[in-house]
């Protein structure tokens, strides 16, 4: 007999569903609108899902791909799939259709389930893909014709109501491939594991304290790193999943106020537009957890949040690294400082959850940092919440693994408290006579000036001193300011060296998910000279 | 290079003082009467006690026993011995000599730590002590010789407070050693792994919803089952471990009241002296979550428990399986019963933990009972939250886990809801013309007559009935009832073939930790029978 059977069973998110279609089979899993599933329906539809799959032709392994918004077809897809035995792959909703080309391709994926909105992106590309077999419509709202193939709710009556066996015989098998977005080059697929995915959910659920009364409201996209694993992990607990289909500040307040919500996560810009908008309540009804990522929180930002009665939670992390890696762990001896004193302080990236291990601030020999809060090095990660490599790219994991850690790519200075704080993106940083200067701190600073809309600062070539940083500016409309005036500006905050030698107005490059595309402004500056851009 | 060691950390606890020694590093981790270690304190210690225990000769897999109350100590060594790459094994503090050179002699232990109180219990065995090769006294109180050897805070002083690297290679590997209390026999050694302590903490803290606000008070033993693993679970979310030294209802409500306790652990029966105590209050100041296992808890006491502003959460499981196993998950919906009803449901063992897999209620073939809530089977479990086996006992351990399951040896019920109900022990059913009688049953009718102090019901032989219930009664002082008074007041309350045949007035033989022996009771009445007692 095999004893270990007996106390070694694979860490699975698939426990959750498993153990909540029991035990809180009559609570509402999700809600959606006018419907709400159960959570003996929820799994329902889950072996349903899984078995249809199974039923046309998926064997273990086999790539399903996710094209759609925040709905119960998503959340059930990230159970469904893995009990089938097959692979998920989400896809962002802003790509363009040779992105999403390229994606499916690159994973090789058999199935693809696709919301009609999204179906025009798919139409001109469906002859390129060369392994796509099966296409799932999701129609969830009308108006848009669906592409050639199945229509969802009729594709799960195909399947079976009743349990699956499981076919995950190892725990580092792979559960789920999130492809980067790609802000210097081709996305690259990660791949996480069914015990990565497990100790990631335990983790969000630790961190952000949901509870089997928590209340989650999907405002961050649940193509974004499976959900920074919420949709695992408020399934673990139990709690309700509120689907919202697409981002409206007036439909987010609305459904906070209609359903208790209690947990959300959102980037800092995403929060800005919500506290703003005229249905921001004075104070809110049930307490609210924000968990931010993207970018710090502002003074004004954490003071605005307090103020309505929510608490904000900082995090940081990378698709790499199942979302958030670090979280900006609260000392109550904060309670007694200033706002701005404490707005500096959860400004950071702060320190590891609880079931991360290995973080490190890295010099190019791999020795630590000083913690002085000046020295900059790498953030380099290493444990049970970094993903196993990058999709058939051995090579390219074997780089970003080198010296036996994760290589994040961001720059960070250590505190003397080892709370860790972002400074800049490796490739981003300039490096000017020597010393080093964080392209954020001049775009922020640029920012503060009433005229700029947008900006980025990269690092030129400059005979004297190296490299030097250059702005590239986007003005607001109806606002004048001239390359100077705005130099000037900037040597009246921050020191000379750091200050933009040059600013060109122009609109910037960016990719379909919004971010601005540094590589692309580097490429032209750098014609002819030898710099990685 | 080994790309794996970038994703796979090992689970263990000791991740939980490596991170928050740093996180926390001037957060109190440990109140002591006067003292206060903040968690770099108790990390410093840690590892003082780690290396001071390698440079004594401790190697790898060496047993280091602990025989002392909840004092700081006991909580450092649960770190201390595995970061040293030893295997802990905390000792019931109410055994006698005996019963502890047996255990001391089947773990081979090679360290000793005892409290000097408990130094008359270790002098008389002292030279049948075949591996113990250092003792170390903790002098925690005075008036009390210690045993030769040295004193536990000059052996800290020879150590580092350095870090230390880890030894553990594989998260199977032992961490502590539990005996169990051998209600009828031989106590065995429990196995429990690096993994299983992290899960189960994890578990832990999911189902009593700690936090890093948390204050736990130590009312629980830490030598029952390292404490249910909260010795790691507080330590790995940060909050603030209470010790104490021995539970003393006085001491309880001045310390939840002095230091705002949120959560402690205790069986009903500490529970119910705790709220009879005159210092009881009103309303408890700050909202406590007390966990409860060993015995239903009665509707009367979940009311008090309410009434104070505490919540109750029932937990059901063993020392083979790290403690708690289940939790009587509570519903939403329970909200609008009586205090009756809703202590009915309470009273259920519920279902697995979060972190738990298995769970099943089985027939002698392995087959599931129907979840009919009459049907009795054998609780069985499986999976992360599974000790490993017995220490150097292969034959029993294969027992155990006969069919790929543990064997609780625990009869229960599953109710339609899932929620399994505890009825009785396998041993102590008794089975009358075919029908099930649960020893529990009968005893808990005799309880309810007033000159009943203690009882226990066993199986004796029956000519006809193949065997039927006979009680065994010891009489409250100054009260008197016959056996056929007695016979007759169960014939009142319970069918009649429950009802004893005979009543015999004894003192009850029991265990040093109290409980009762019922295989000597059963010894005596089926000499001659053939019957498994």
């Amino acid at each position: 007999m095999n004893l270990r059977s007996v106390y070694h069973s694979i860490l699975t998110p698939l426990t959750f569903i498993e153990r909540n279609r029991k035990v809180y089979a009559h609570k509402v899993a999700i809600i959606y609108g006018e419907q709400r599933f159960t959570y003996q329906q929820f799994a329902s539809r889950i072996h349903r899902l899984a078995s249809a799959l199974q039923d046309k032709g998926l064997e273990k392994g086999d790539r399903v791909a996710l094209f759609c918004f925040n709905t119960p077809p998503m959340l059930e897809a990230h159970f469904a799939v893995p009990l089938a035995g097959g692979v998920m792959v989400a896809i962002n909703t802003r790509l363009t259709s040779p992105e999403v080309a390229y994606i499916l391709n690159d994973c090789g994926a058999k199935f693809l389930f696709v919301d009609t909105e999204l179906a025009e992106i798919i139409r001109p590309i469906q002859d390129k893909l060369e392994t796509v077999k099966y296409i799932i419509n999701i129609h969830d709202i009308a108006g848009f014709n669906p592409v050639d193939g199945d229509e969802y709710e009729s594709f799960l009556k195909t399947g079976s109501p009743e349990p699956l066996p499981w076919l995950v015989t190892d725990e580092f098998e792979t559960i789920t491939i999130n492809y980067t977005s790609g802000t210097s080059g081709k996305p690259k697929g990660v791949m996480y594991s069914h015990r990565g995915a497990y100790l990631n959910s335990l983790g969000e659920i630790l961190e952000t304290n949901l509870t089997p009364n928590s209340v989650y409201l999907w405002t961050l996209p649940m193509f974004h790193c499976n959900g920074w694993c919420f949709t695992w992990a408020v399934t673990a607990i139990g709690g309700t999943h509120i689907c919202l289909r697409k981002f409206h500040p007036a439909k987010v307040w609305q459904l906070i106020a209609q359903e208790n919500v209690t947990h959300l996560n959102a980037a800092p810009v995403v929060l800005i537009s919500l506290l703003n908008y005229a249905d921001c309540p004075q104070k809110l009804a049930t307490p609210l957890t924000i968990t931010t990522a993207g970018a710090p929180p502002s003074p004004t930002l954490i003071e605005k949040i307090s103020a309505i009665g929510a608490r904000i939670i900082h995090v940081y992390g990378l698709t790499e690294v199942y979302g958030p890696y670090t979280v900006c762990e609260y000392q109550s001896h904060w309670d007694n400082l200033t706002t701005t004193e404490k707005s500096q302080l959860m400004a950071r990236q702060g320190v590891t959850y609880i079931t991360g291990d290995g973080l490190r601030v890295v010099d190019k020999n791999m020795n630590d940092v000083p913690a002085d809060g000046v020295t900059m090095g790498e953030v380099v990660m290493q444990g049970n919440m970094v993903m196993t490599g990058y999709y058939n790219d051995p090579e390219y994991t074997a780089k970003a693994f080198s010296g036996g850690w994760f290589h994040s790519g961001d720059l960070a200075v250590v505190h003397p408290d080892g709370y860790i704080e972002v400074r800049d993106r490796i490739k981003d940083i300039i490096i000017t006579s020597g010393e080093n200067v964080s392209s954020i701190e001049v775009e922020q600073c640029l920012y503060r000036h009433e005229a700029v809309l947008e900006c980025a600062v990269i690092a030129v070539p400059h005979a004297k001193r190296g490299e030097a940083p250059k702005a590239f500016v986007t003005l607001k409309e109806e606002t004048t300011a001239t390359a100077q005036e705005l130099i000037n500006f900037c040597r009246s905050q921050i020191a000379s060296f750091k200050c933009p030698i040059a600013v060109e107005f122009t609109t910037l490059p960016k990719t379909s998910t919004g971010k601005i595309q540094k590589y692309l402004l580097r490429a032209k500056e750098w014609a002819g000279y030898e710099r990685k851009i």
